[in-house]
């Protein structure tokens, strides 16, 4: 631990979360960004923060908009990758739906620090984000290829492509609001998308499935 | 206009939209908070872009605090007043909650500024808006009462009661990505938060009796 990893003593011990010096500093941003906002938060408090100098810091991250991209895409990696292989199946689509969603909430509820509240920055509005942009973009598209193929196969109504992603996110405002989410809240939110494209199945057989993909623990039948 | 109403003359004529000072520098305010961040932005600011003087900005103003929180509180006075009524009647839950849903979405979808983007600013977590939150709170307390009522005459989920809020307030993120909302917005997300309680009714009376009630050109059919 005497380390950062960029050449550079330690101030003092580690006081963050992360197995280096690179992910304590992204722990720090992350705490700052979202509890303290992304204006108001300089270099030099992530690294007093992390314990570092301001010089090691700028080894891992030449600026502060750097990290935030690096936050930013660590909440739409996983279930971009996840979307993918849900298209390239050929299973039924509100059973693939359902586990993008459960997937994606279980993503967005279990990072420390509520991150998806970046995401209304007027900060992410200019060219160095032009790709996070286009990336979060392309997960949308790809949740309404789904829902859109679900909407067919239930002839369900054509407008609500858009509904499922949007619900998914609403877990941010949910974590905002109450400092947590519901534990079976990836549940209750890929059962209502679902409803939302009138899908009117057994949700207990996409519950079980979704769970089995995804190594997860099967949520309360939320049903009557 | 030779006046902002603050007994200071002005510096030169209004170049903003509002009937009075106190509107101008609310519009003023709002276009800045919600384009260039909350923390970004100065009084001083806002009162060169209304060309009044920052001491006259002072009369109607006495904190940027103060200036967010009456922005705040436009995004929710009416919804507010609208649910009370709506919970005052005694006609069927999934037609009052879908007259609610549809009048919040067009107000949230009306304003110039996407004001809703400020509900995530980690600046409101002190006691300074307390009473907004609180009143946000009563809101989403409302939408919840109507949304039980109507998952039990639907025999729907009963983990749902929170989605429709939620699925309202994804038009402010919508917004955001989009730089508008679709005209049927309301309509969509009124239907898509009645299915999400389980309800599969006619959505064309439920259309029919929230347009008459609000005085609006009733949306688009959006089932098949």
């Amino acid at each position: 631990m005497g380390s950062d990893g960029g050449g550079r003593p330690r101030l003092e011990r580690s006081r963050r979360a992360g197995r280096n010096a690179r992910e304590e500093i992204l722990d720090a941003a992350a705490e700052l960004f979202t509890n303290n906002g992304y204006a108001s938060t300089s270099t030099r408090r992530i690294a007093d923060a992390v314990g570092i100098r301001q010089a090691s810091l700028y080894h891992h991250f030449a600026t502060k908009d750097d990290i935030l991209d690096a936050l930013l895409a660590g909440t739409i990696d996983e279930p971009l990758q996840l979307a993918a292989e849900l298209l390239a199946e050929s299973s039924p689509a509100p059973a693939r739906l359902h586990t993008l969603v459960v997937g994606d909430v279980s993503h967005l509820c279990a990072g420390t620090w509520n991150l998806g509240v970046l995401y209304l920055l007027p900060e992410l509005r200019v060219d160095r984000f032009a790709e996070f942009r286009s990336r979060r973009e392309e997960l949308r598209d790809r949740y309404r290829r789904l829902a859109d193929a679900a909407i067919a196969e239930c002839g369900g109504p054509p407008a609500a492509g858009d509904l499922p992603f949007r619900l998914v996110e609403s877990v941010i405002n949910i974590r905002s609001d109450d400092h947590w989410c519901p534990p079976d809240q990836a549940w209750t939110v890929a059962e209502g998308a679902l409803r939302t494209l009138g899908y009117q199945g057994d949700f207990e057989v996409l519950r079980d499935r979704s769970a089995e993909r995804l190594g997860l623990c099967r949520g309360r039948q939320s049903t009557r």
